[in-house]
């Protein structure tokens, strides 16, 4: 095959796999949003012959050739398409040295152990998961010495997860949060409760639906290609390419906040994949790069920018048309620290900004530990409970509540949790840079987030997945990640919300 | 290959085909149902490559050498099997007998053609689309002497679309229906006009949606394998197999009767296909046989038991509950006859029962006509405004309102219509024949479809689409198809609302 020939195999290949995932995609969407109830096993036969195809497709005879051929002519090729083949070939080489029958073995386990993991959780029975979790560490430590002999096995699967991550990263990083986040959380707890009254009530659903619509409206999604759904957890999902975006939330009557931060939330997401260039589409350099470059965004928009003064100050007169007879007993100043109350809980998803990142740290010690078989799966819910008392000076009263509440290490996702924190950390240096050139806090007071969208879009999103995590940041901040920030960013806000003394943040 | 495994691999192939078809109408139903307005472009995108995939699997050298070895040993082959190689055949031997070039670039005029079209009627241009329909009528002929040379090519494409189906036994059908409907709607149109003002008001979306639910539930629609969404246009489509189907409506706020009917409708639609027997899934052979057939259950479900005295007097109640303020100014009586209301109209899909054959007919002989030169394209629309004239006593006063009213032309659905008037009469035939051993009346009193529902999938829906449409009519009827069962049906109906002198019909 000329090379010619060979670059238009490579992005019809992609095609045809944008075409498989945006099919696949909206079969499982369709399972969350819309079908009706007793229609899972007939998803799942389509999902299970569509998987096989796509397995075929990515790393069939034909393809592994194409993409070698190309790899070995990577001179020819301009910076997109070696970057395709890149990514395209990774999964192959690490497959490729994996025994066949331990693949198919394991992807067999994976299915069971997340069934088990289900039950567990519903029954708050660990012991039931224990053998399936102590299997899957091992699965894990032993794929990455396949992959990667001489590496250590953590810092392998951090570097798949987050690429550039690895245990140094992660601990310096970590070092410094739990140096100043552990005291910080704890000065909170000291002061006055902070009241969040005024963000519970009774919020009828369609109400808090339109408030849905103006909130994506806001952000500058684009309502042409930016879709909203109701499931019970709320997520994101791109169906082809990111000319079609799908976000969810999940409405409680009771507190308006918990779809509002959603919708912010998913819509960081949203605005970070649609944002990729209009020619990226149905190639696999389409969308976000890494999970801790989207969390990055995501969170970035749901805390940094929707819980700054300035915008819950631009927010509060359209909770008050939607909700009259509930908001106007409150003040915006009411709002505002309520919605940046601290408050140590047990579950990581429903944390607030400050403890969330002790919560990621909890799982990374954790991890790092049985990866390097210093402590064993079964003494981890132990483990688990001293964490929280030591860092959030909580009791865990139940695994359920505890070691069991995530169901990332039942499907084998070990070194996942950092990117979480990491992206959160990113996002308080991206605000400093951006307050550089953009008015970020004129620009929330009236709503208009276009200036932040652009230096966003400029910097970050366009790119989709052509350059690495650690070019987008590079790119992003022209100077190195710095953890401080992000810590100067939560001591200011904590600072005010609860009158502490020292150095006030970026929103004061 | 040997026979066991040529048997197996057929499963497989209709397998990966009703994953396909997952998907493909599933993208489809998302760009109708829920889709953000913007991303057609990128569902086409899709569409295109996995149809092309997909042409690739139903017609490719693999399936149809598979396909030919077991047309060669039909003697190992069960019944089941036999019909699947049958109906798999068809359209490859159909497709064989085109030469590929033609075949290829009617594939890009009927994309081109709807276009057309589409814009010809919302500008009620027929000029821009009379050449389109020249060629479309030109290729259906020539397409036609290709399958068939020795056919008659009108009858060919009956057949296609009924299987059973030709001139012959259309002509009988319709002449007997013109002998009595034009008198039958004449007699109407000269009596008291029956009033429908108790369908019109202001009926909120929430409370139709609640009556659309109900009425699904009444109906005897399983809610774990049937969805409703709202579309512009009621539809129904399954996807993968028989055990997830949707069905749609459209809330008209000033009209109560709209969505009721549409549901009812597509709920026939929703009964015949889910009604297949469980083991015809994954198959060529799962969910109804043919549009006549299709036909004869949705419209049965909406018209001859929707529109019956007992099941109007069983559902007044709910309209009242719903609608208390509306209804109670109106007797169940008043509905029963607004429902039954005959008048002349000029739109097909908004017709009512009495008058909606002939709208059939009037498209049956136009078409007849230009398959057999006897009527020239250009002279269609002065052709259609006459004979809406003489069947039907009414003026046509745009093309947009007339000619140009329906798709089907313009993709070359030639031969189609015939079967939405036969299922009509073929339902009143199953009502005779149900009323033998089923306490039909008795049973729509009291809300309770089950007796009708067993008769029907015993009868017809248990066997999808493994007899043929003549098979299922003779294992229904037990005797030969009667349109005047449908005449007397009507007729009944109508001496009844506008007390004609003359027979009764069944629901007097």
């Amino acid at each position: 095959m000329d090379t010619e020939n060979a670059r238009r195999q490579l992005l019809l290949l992609q095609e045809k796999m944008s075409a498989y995932n945006h099919a696949m995609g909206l079969i499982s969407y369709d399972g969350e949003t819309t079908a009706p109830a007793g229609t899972a096993a007939n998803r799942a036969h389509a999902l299970g012959i569509l998987s096989e195809i796509v397995y075929e497709l990515a790393t069939g005879r034909e393809t592994v050739a194409l993409l070698e051929e190309l790899d070995c002519r990577k001179e020819a090729l301009s910076q997109r398409e070696k970057r395709m083949v890149y990514l395209l070939l990774k999964d192959i080489r690490f497959m490729q040295k994996i025994p066949v029958s331990e693949y198919v073995a394991y992807e067999k386990f994976i299915v069971e152990s997340q069934d088990v993991w289900y039950s567990a959780k519903k029954n708050d029975d660990f012991a039931s998961f224990m053998p399936y979790l102590e299997k899957m560490f091992a699965y894990r430590k032993r794929f990455a010495g396949y992959a990667a002999p001489d590496a250590d096995p953590y810092d392998f699967w951090l570097n798949e997860y987050e690429p550039g991550l690895n245990k140094k990263t992660c601990d310096a990083f970590f070092s410094v949060l739990r140096d100043r986040l552990v005291p910080l959380i704890r000065a909170c707890g000291e002061k006055e409760p902070v009241s969040d009254e005024c963000l519970k009530g009774d919020f009828p659903e369609d109400k808090q639906a339109q408030l849905a619509v103006w909130l994506m409206k806001t952000m500058g999604l684009d309502p042409g290609h930016v879709g909203l759904s109701t499931t019970e957890h709320p997520f994101t999902t791109g169906l082809g390419s990111h000319l079609d975006e799908r976000i969810t939330t999940h409405y409680h009557r009771e507190d308006v906040s918990s779809s509002m931060y959603s919708v912010i939330h998913e819509g960081g997401h949203a605005l970070y994949d649609t944002g990729s260039d209009d020619d990226l589409a149905y190639t696999v350099l389409d969308g976000g790069v890494s999970m801790g470059i989207h969390e990055s965004q995501s969170r970035f928009y749901e805390n940094i920018l929707g819980r700054s003064k300035p915008f819950i100050r631009f927010l509060y007169p359209k909770l008050l048309e939607l909700f009259p007879e509930h908001f106007r007993r409150f003040a915006w100043e009411d709002v505002y620290r309520a919605v940046n109350r601290v408050q140590p809980s047990l579950i990581r998803t429903e944390a607030d900004e400050v403890t969330y990142c002790l919560h990621v740290m909890i799982r990374y010690e954790l991890e790092k530990s049985i990866m390097a078989d210093a402590l064993a799966v079964a003494d981890l819910p132990q483990a688990w409970n001293a964490l929280y008392k030591q860092y959030l000076g909580i009791n865990v009263p139940c695994d359920r509540q505890g070691v069991l509440q995530d169901s990332h290490w039942s499907f084998g996702a070990v070194g996942y949790f950092p990117s979480y924190a990491l992206g959160s950390a990113y996002g308080a240096q991206f605000l400093e840079k951006m307050k550089q050139t953009v008015d970020v806090d004129g620009a929330l007071e009236k709503g208009c987030f276009a200036p932040i969208n652009e230096w966003n879009r400029h910097r970050i999103w366009r790119f989709g997945s052509l350059l690495t995590p650690a070019q987008v940041l590079e790119n992003a901040l022209g100077e190195p990640f710095d953890p401080t920030c992000y810590l100067r960013y939560l001591e200011g806000k904590c600072a005010e919300i609860y009158v502490l003394p020292g150095r006030k943040g970026p929103d004061a």
